[in-house]
């Protein structure tokens, strides 16, 4: 056991395997603020503690778990927020559908309530027993119990739980070695802190990131983009991103990677057309390269020797290969102003009607082989995307259906092809644990009612994303698929509109409050989104709450879905106020809350002192938002706000500022800036 | 490749592991019945098309696949019957929820309609990959197809079948060697046959197995019971066997093999009543030891590092586990009459809410890991349960949740905790292609009609059973479980146990002809149950099938479920003829049948002369069926029964007949027996 870092220590066992995500982290560790977390300076086992081994499966290692200890993390897991008890099989896929460990993005990272993490750097499919087992011989003082024998389902197999001291057993296959990091506290957010600034921190997204996206109708042609363009600007409906679907390519599945000149002829003249409105652009693809992309032939040697789709699967861990697929998407598009991409299929599927992917033993040029490309594949694509940004010096913020380990720098936001509500709901709450953004996306609706209430759920997530690929009108207009392509619109289609507007509205409200917690995300590691036991480990009320979630460090965000009138929010110690009424609460405690169908519930820390800006349509690159304030508490005096251009990279060479705001009396403030930047992105109003 | 016997070939690549299938294969192989299979003499591939290699993972083989072929087999796949361009983990689970390979039964072997099997030796999670993916460059050409981007679900994931040819691509995880036996044809059922017979040959039933099963109650006491049995012989309801769940056990989840003295007081007593009414007893248990049982200490040596359910995990391929294990089982309770098991939870969970077993890295004193041990299991168990059996010299039929590769010879039919009725059928559609037997047994129904349908698909599979284990009183006399539990019952409850009295009786004509079937299981490999492919294998039509299957060798069944009052039926080529109406039906088109929902579609092939039995009440042991015949075809003038004790294995000493019916005119029939057993279990009528 080695300390390696500042609350970060290493243990190595046997010789750990080349190609793990350690080997492609994309940024350096930020050292610097890795130093200002607060640390005991004691490892979290001792090297007795730590039993590994050599089979001929591979390595495994197993650690203590304590009896009162919850796991958490293992990337984006949709089924589960506690695993404690739990196996997971760590594999990166595109359906979950149970709670296997399965993934869009697994991560070999957990935390517990005990205050501490743990990396295993690997690309395996790795399996976590969370405690699942006792040892042989440990329940042989229950010889005696007298329990019942089960005679219902309930019965037999709620008595599957181990009890007592246990462990976590980990079994990573076919290494012959492995590297594992554990990250101190003193808490669970400090382990989660710590990891994501050994990944090298979290993103920054540029600030029209943090507006309204929205994804049009696959086939949509030229005119389709105009019309609908123009339709939200003259509506007033916030949209800052428009996101092109398969069919802008001449190609797809496989890709080709060219714009398609019969639905869109001239493609330039209209991306100009959309960039006069103030919209970024970005396009959706996949990697798997088409024989007819001008990118095949260069591919062709640093590719896997199976195909996906008629197309080709490029090794991003090969330069030449990156080179040659980030080189065209900086001709090509970034360079000529598409803000970002879509990366889709980068998961893989095996759950689905047709399983589809490369297979495991596919044999990469770089050494790799499928195993790990497939748990790799989704970080070295954004990583390739990243690129030409990065050397454009302009920054994106873009979506991804795949990631990873140490991905916390990446300007990606996951989304998935499944869709329920609560689900969507319960990755808010895990993406947080490991380094991950995610995007409870709204595709369609059954009803108004369900389209409002995902809405207000995007509204106050990562990424607020309207994916209207399968509707050519916007989903206010018609909910029903069938409907909405014929173009027969719902009798109160406008109130529809303007409800749907108004939340919108407060998205763009916030996005100053958010931009600072992202802030945070970079520079201290602090995730923008969090499950409640992240900022209350010691209240075991909070450790399975899966259903609501911290936004930033003050904003508690409980969605309901269609159906529910009323929903129960438990609270967590302290006072807090409805976002929306003001109305206090006393925490520690579960409430029924029942906000009717336009609000969603919100509550706010006691305490806090919210800066809310004038909704902008857009975030054009010059954009100043007017913000005022709402207090929530008799104290609520203060507040920090981060501020820098909000579109390059300048921030790396200190070019931001903290933006400190205090009360001086009910209509006095002072305005504090510390730092480089000389611009001023806010202006105050009280 | 090396021939190793008539028309079986053997592959080695590298030193294959110790633990495997064939280490822990059951009986002999038949080689006698090997030798009168036609075989052509040439292996299926030559050893240049098989490449195989070792990685870090393990091995990889990859095998040809011809675009024209289809591959079926992998055990008992519920999902799926035609594996062509599908990906196949070969995992041992209890809940497999999509079409991913796990199964109760996962057997790496498969066969082709080109006429060839294929078996890998493994205990591993092996994936088959069957022709997924092209190599690259093999979509070159394409580079011009003007195919149109896809816009929807359906264009974008429709476009994911590679076309050609392609290969089987073969991954072992973990091991450094490996033994493939290729199995000639020349057909596809020939090439299962050669699989049972190097297997050691199909089970033989006990006549009695063949009978109705019937599960009861899991809370019931030995009032329930007796009063369930004498009801069902008051009311005329043939019932074979009568079946105990978790309750009788003084401990169960984990087991104590040890009857419960509160709900069974003198359990002797009820037994010896159960027997003098005519019933078998079998008694429902899984292999997870509680430490107040009789056998703990003697098995805490020889077992797992890891407790599941607080129980020991027996190490079975230890003889010294066996042993104690084995002879528990024969002392307590094969010697005091009880005639077979329900092994049950011998799979393993992953896809249901509380995952359950053992890691896959625990350690047995064999050697075997976790992972073996899993896919291997199954068959453990039957082996260690059927021990007691071949001791006393008596036929069990017997109950197991999972089995696996070379099975054929355990007298063991698997079930599942699964319900969809369409997936039971294709339980049996599949599980001919793999040496395993498959129950569709009803548990419950939504309504009578359910209960109905379900009733007839098992009365035609290969064990018909009731599995009322959650409600005390008969399915036809409530099918709600809350009132049956409560004891209302339906008004027409008489009305409906007279329905499902006729199909058990159904069943109990049909002994003689599937008891041959099952003899022809047992002595050429041929299974009684079949996918139409095996029979049909040069007919596109039948390849995808998942809904008709064949029983014995002339009986085409149809099984409808709720809901429908009409099915299409696909008839291969030749004349048929309706099992109820003898209605004619010409060969190779598609019928759409509406029988009513008393009947199930069930053709009889032209030709054949079907012999039924008066229906028995039970089949005693000295049972004689009254045996009548109904011709099907102008042709119907003979047929073969197979003939012996039905109870002991006096067969394996060639005490056994085989019975040759012809008719001589409309009234008139030679019989003719060939063989050394010198009873009569038939007695003819005309």
């Amino acid at each position: 056991m080695e300390k390696i870092l500042n609350g970060i220590w290493k243990y190595r066992y046997g010789i750990p395997e080349q190609h793990t995500p350690l080997l492609y982290r994309e940024k350096a560790i930020s050292h610097e603020q890795l130093q200002q977390l607060h640390c005991g300076g004691t490892a979290p086992f001792s090297d007795e503690q730590v039993i590994a081994k050599e089979t001929a499966r591979g390595i495994t290692v197993e650690l203590p778990l304590k009896s009162e200890e919850h796991i958490y993390g293992f990337g984006l897991q949709l089924h589960r927020v506690d695993h404690t008890g739990r196996k997971k099989v760590l594999r990166v896929n595109s359906d979950p559908v149970a709670d296997t460990g399965d993934s869009h993005a697994p991560v070999p990272f957990y935390v517990s309530t005990a205050g501490y993490g743990v990396y295993v750097d690997t690309s395996r499919y790795a399996t976590f027993y969370c405690g699942t087992n006792l040892r042989k011989g440990d329940s042989e003082h229950k010889r005696l119990d007298n329990k019942e024998v089960g005679t219902s389902e309930i019965e037999l197999y709620g008595y599957q739980v181990s009890e007592g001291d246990r462990t976590v057993v980990i079994d990573i296959p076919a290494a012959r070695g492995i590297d594992i990091y554990f990250f101190e506290g003193p808490d669970l957010t400090a382990a989660v802190q710590r990891y994501n600034l050994f990944s090298g921190g979290g993103c920054l997204p540029p600030l029209w990131g943090l507006g309204m996206w929205y994804r049009a109708y696959s086939a949509a042609k030229k005119e389709d983009v105009t019309r609908l363009a123009h339709t939200f600007r003259n509506d007033q409906i916030p949209v800052d991103v428009f996101g092109f679907e398969p069919g802008w390519q001449s190609r797809a599945y496989s890709c080709s990677f060219v714009w398609d000149d019969n639905r869109f002829p001239d493609h330039e003249a209209m991306l100009g057309e959309l960039y006069d409105l103030n919209y970024r652009v970005n396009l959706w693809e996949h990697l798997f390269v088409h024989p007819s992309s001008p990118i095949y032939e260069g591919l062709k040697e640093v590719s896997g020797n199976y195909e996906v789709w008629e197309g080709l699967v490029p090794d991003l861990a090969v330069p030449e290969a990156k080179e040659v697929f980030s080189g065209h998407h900086l001709k090509e598009f970034a360079a000529k102003g598409i803000s970002g991409f879509k990366l889709d299929e980068c998961d893989s599927s095996d759950f689905v009607h047709s399983s589809w992917s490369f297979p495991d033993i596919t044999e990469f040029p770089s050494g790799m082989d499928g195993e790990q490309m497939h748990n790799q594949l989704g970080t070295l694509y954004q990583s390739a995307i990243l690129a030409p940004y990065e050397e454009l010096g302009v920054r994106t913020l873009s979506q991804v259906r795949s990631s990873g380990a140490l991905a916390s720098p990446f300007p990606f936001v996951l989304y998935s092809d499944l869709y329920d509500h609560k689900v969507f709901i319960r990755g808010v709450v895990n993406c947080g644990f490991s380094g991950l953004l995610w995007s409870p996306e709204v595709r369609q609706a059954e009803s108004a009612e369900d389209l409002i209430r995902r809405i207000q759920t995007t509204v106050f997530s990562p990424m607020a994303l309207l994916n209207c690929w399968r509707i050519p009108n916007p989903p206010w207009m018609q909910v029903d698929r069938e409907k909405n392509i014929n173009g027969e619109f719902l009798d109160n289609c406008e109130q529809l509109r303007d409800t749907c507007r108004s939340l919108f509205e407060i998205r763009m409200s916030l996005i100053p409050y958010l931009y600072t917690a992202y802030a945070r995300y970079h520079y201290e590691g602090r995730p923008p989104f969090r499950a409640l036991v992240m900022d209350y480990p010691n209240d075991p009320n909070v450790y399975e709450i899966d259903d609501a979630y911290m936004m930033g460090d003050y904003m508690l965000v409980a969605p309901m879905v269609e159906g529910e009138t009323e929903r129960s929010v438990y609270l967590p110690d302290g006072i807090w106020h409805c976002f929306w009424t003001n109305e206090t609460y006393a925490g520690g405690q579960h409430y029924s809350v029942s906000p009717g169908l336009e609000r969603i519930p919100v509550f706010m820390k006691d305490g806090t002192l919210l800066p809310l800006a004038q909704p902008l349509q857009h975030v054009a690159d010059d954009a100043v938002f007017e913000i005022s304030f709402r207090s929530f508490g008799d104290n609520a005096n203060a507040c920090t706000l981060y501020e820098d251009d909000g579109k390059t990279y300048d921030f790396r060479e200190g070019s931001y500022n903290w933006v400190q705001v205090t009360a001086l009396s009910e209509d006095s403030y002072d305005i504090t800036r510390t730092g480089n930047y000389t611009g001023q992105r806010y202006k105050f109003n009280w």
